[in-house]
């Protein structure tokens, strides 16, 4: 962390400030310019309110120089982490394609999708048992059942399943699922995060609408300092101005995460967009530029899907949707995959 | 509900439209123009799916006419609700102050604030002690035994208190607790708002980084559902691209709240704006354009806050502020108070 | 243009208004519900103002139905137009790559850059001669002269030029420019606009930091309307709260953007990530998407680039992007690449 | 400016990078720590790229330590500025009212309206005569023959006028207009800026919708480096999500930039909410944080306003904010009107 003094700080207020720091247990380095005078913090300064320093009346400025995350730095561990979800891996050069409905209705739509998705190359059942709902009066999902159900197509297919979980009380419901999922509005549930470090169940964690990837890694550091280090992240769009898709799907956040961490990260085009028409363009895109999988909402009748119809594709457009993002992931060369 | 069909539609897909309509149970009024055909729906149309509709073939746009929120919603209560938090009355013409420090850290520091900042005019008493905290590394609250500390502070002044909660598991701790917070990280807490909407104690609702007026209000929709109508909205800025102040304070959403909502709205001028030297013009500003309450940080020693010192006031800051709130107030017209 | 009424107007009021839209020109079609009445306006609605019928008293709100836009509009237009720029045609299938330094600097430079990217498949060069900087006390471009250079550089090697206008004034220096750029400062410069609309020179119009698809096509509809269609849109990065990258490339609005207009449409994956890492993923990207172009800073030594060296490539990493670039163009289908 | 080495560059490479420092003019300080080796920049660093050195191989980041303005920094400039347009004083406690109609339509409506807002306390008159508008079908104003009846205004009531430029062009037909407005959509216009300081006159410069303080002040920058340091700067709401009023506007921009610069900063509550109900409520928080003044859009008949109905108010409605905004003025005291 550096400290930029004010022009004309006393000799006694720099002196105070910089004891009060080595008080914290930091050394401090000082470079006295014509116009300013700088002090630098050497030592763990992750204790340090970097706010608090800014508001002194002697100082100008603060910078800090350190990442907030540790756990999921690619500078402490450069090789890419590969999550195992059952038989399929994510991450350092392996895609994974999950696909599934946005909620699980019944088994006969959920066996139908899991079935005719497989068929198409995906290899994950993802679908919404517990529903978040911006309105208390839309279906909020068939919560126990619809686990139940999502296990009965896994038995059918063979295809490990995902699934989101919405507070601590459900994560018992969530013992024999193999992935759980954390929802955008759930990024920065603190509480939920910790619960689900003290398991040992890969995770996906989505994106927040209006988080940077600096917040998107801090959850991922909450659920990994609990010691599950097995994280997936999610880009899936961000909240902007833009009104003619549902949200911006942030796309360069994948090469850029990829600098950041080592932790694998796919896209979710159908969330992102909320328009099945652009699923495709923008999966093939996100295959293009390196993300390590997909997830995709397919509905065997978009017309009478419960929630969110207006971003699912009929399984055919999955299988289209499949072959290109295979196609393109072929020609690319594996320094871009990871 | 009003579905605009594209130009060129044949009569047979429109017929299943409006087919598939009244099985929804909602008539159909078809208005033929020259260059579109417009289907306006009527009935209760919540649970039809827009996105959905929208993206058949033959559907230009669509377009709600009906407010989703219905318990919150000004149309239906025209007159303001007034909350009670102990003796303390909040909304239509009633306005509360509530100070504080950020976190509660010892018995000393939170009597003494608590007298400070009620000799000063405050009626409320603030203090955090489950704190979301972006970082697992940082310092997350004294938990259970800040919410003792809080009890004793009330004890010794007879300040009603706030705290906020992170988790449905710690509900059982807040029995005692004047008023519960929902932060804004929480306001999408969909499991969390539930069940806060069995209890009956009065909630304050912060609105979240990016979160519209819409979504506050069905947010607030979920804790009314519920049975408990105690709801007392917060402004504490949105995520925005602008960069010098932590968020954005959108001091527009207090009158335009008044407009929808019956709900009293108060205001956060010290997380918003990040910065105490902004916290009074901030603070005075909300007073003016009608705001129902002010939500204030204090701290006798800013300097070693354990967090967010940057944006708490010293005591003798407050109760600057308080006079300047009290002063602007006595000379608004009881019309814009409202 | 749909007005929905408030609960309760009484039949004279409502009376009063549909007359004023009548007066206006337009027909009125009225139905009554249980509890709304809705009007539709049937005609031109161009040049009735939303905003003010929405604050009428007895209006709950309005909703328009119709696209401000026409001659870009997709509807009226259905085949996507190709531009030509010299030899080199821009959109229906036909992939544009332009590259060249962010600004001419010698004309060694300028035409070493464009012989370098000519043998990587560079079809058209860029160069900055009049640059829009942040700060008046930054380069601001060789002017005319950079022009000059730029007419050298395409002479030794046949690739048609684009450079950006800053202001109607500096419209004659053109004359000879194959292609002009509206920068994204421009985006609402209606007087540049309308300027050149009345040449008959392509025009490449960049996408406004914080203006919608919309506002875009606006913009193209100001050119088209004073004669001059030949326009090439350009998306380049969006302003967001997101940080680590200069700013958000929203690509998914090259395919909405497809939707809505037959314009053709590229992309600048440089300036939208500020990162020269970035460029080649989001260029392949891009390219995946169905972008008819890519606009790539190419810089001989960006180690010494007067500005914007951050985000150039070398040439030899532009020859590395143009391979992928073309690879993933050579597996799309048609349908995706229009 | 600081730069921060990646952990483990090897001397040479950094050795070379401190070379090319000093060869830009600059001395350079050199920390080394256990973790990090850090570069400090001594001199004037303006004329260095940040992104540049920021994408080296060897360095991690780049922090920036000196405001990139200089003519309008409080810093070097501690006293608040104050501005004279004719008779009228704007900043160091001197408060502006300035009102009128969105567009200058008619002798007997602009005359009308001067009359009315004097009486109500008005001290300068506005009216659009250059309108810039979206769309290329909407009013785009009456031009020159506009500015000729505000002059006729202005000698009917005394009261100096305002009117936006939207060219360089135009600028001739403004010589006898007492202040220049330059909109949100030219902010930065860097051409416009630049030839507009090059006149003496009285500047009103409008932020910008997704420009931060920190583009405003440079804007402001290029107009006083041309000699012409008579600026008033305007907020006028900013691009978010939020989306039940126009823009949001960001209140807290006027305490922040009273701290940035000496510049009087004044409000705009009509274009920032864009409805007529908000202009109250914003217009006495805008003057009780502190604001220089307002600019509020009054039409003498909304109904029939040809742009921007919705957002003006009746001349009585004037009267009633003006008396307001006195009031909150009077109690305030003369530190926070500064």
């Amino acid at each position: 962390m550096i400290v930029v003094l004010k022009h004309g700080t006393p000799d006694d207020k720099r002196d105070q400030l910089i004891e009060w720091i080595r008080k914290q247990g930091l050394d401090v380095h000082m470079s006295v310019g014509k116009n300013q005078t700088i002090l630098g913090m050497v030592g763990d300064t992750r204790s340090i309110d970097k706010d608090l320093i800014a508001c002194l009346d002697i100082v100008d400025s603060v910078k800090t120089v350190t990442d907030p995350f540790k756990l999921c730095n690619r500078k402490f561990h450069p090789a890419p982490s590969v999550i195992n979800v059952g038989d399929v891996k994510i991450g350092g050069g392996n895609f994974v394609m999950i696909a599934g409905p946005c909620s699980v209705e019944s088994e006969e739509q959920i066996v139908q999708v899991a079935r005719s998705v497989k068929a198409s190359g995906a290899t994950m059942l993802r679908g919404g048992a517990f529903k978040p709902r911006t309105s208390p009066y839309d279906f909020q999902g068939l919560k126990a059942d619809g686990l139940e159900l999502l296990k009965i197509a896994r038995a059918e297919t063979g295809l490990p399943i995902v699934s989101e979980v919405m507070g601590i009380e459900e994560l018992p419901l969530f013992e024999d699922i193999d992935m759980i999922q954390i929802g955008a509005r759930n990024m920065q549930n603190f509480n939920l995060l910790r619960e689900v470090g003290r398991t040992r169940k890969p995770v996906l964690l989505k994106r927040g609408l209006s988080n940077t990837l600096k917040e998107l890694l801090m959850s991922a550091e909450y659920i990994m300092s609990g010691g599950n280090e097995q994280v997936v992240l999610c880009e899936r769009g961000i909240r902007t101005f833009s009104d003619y898709t549902r949200n911006t799907l942030d796309l360069a956040a994948v090469p850029m995460l990829h600098k950041l961490t080592h932790l694998p990260v796919i896209v979710d085009p159908s969330h992102s967009t909320g328009i099945a028409d652009l699923v495709s363009p923008m999966a093939v895109a996100a295959a293009a530029c390196g993300a390590d999988g997909l997830i995709i909402e397919v509905h065997n009748d978009p017309m009478h899907a419960l929630c969110d119809g207006a971003q699912s594709l009929k399984p055919e457009d999955y299988a289209e949707v499949a072959k290109k993002v295979f196609a393109v992931r072929s020609i690319m060369n594996p320094e871009v995959a990871e």
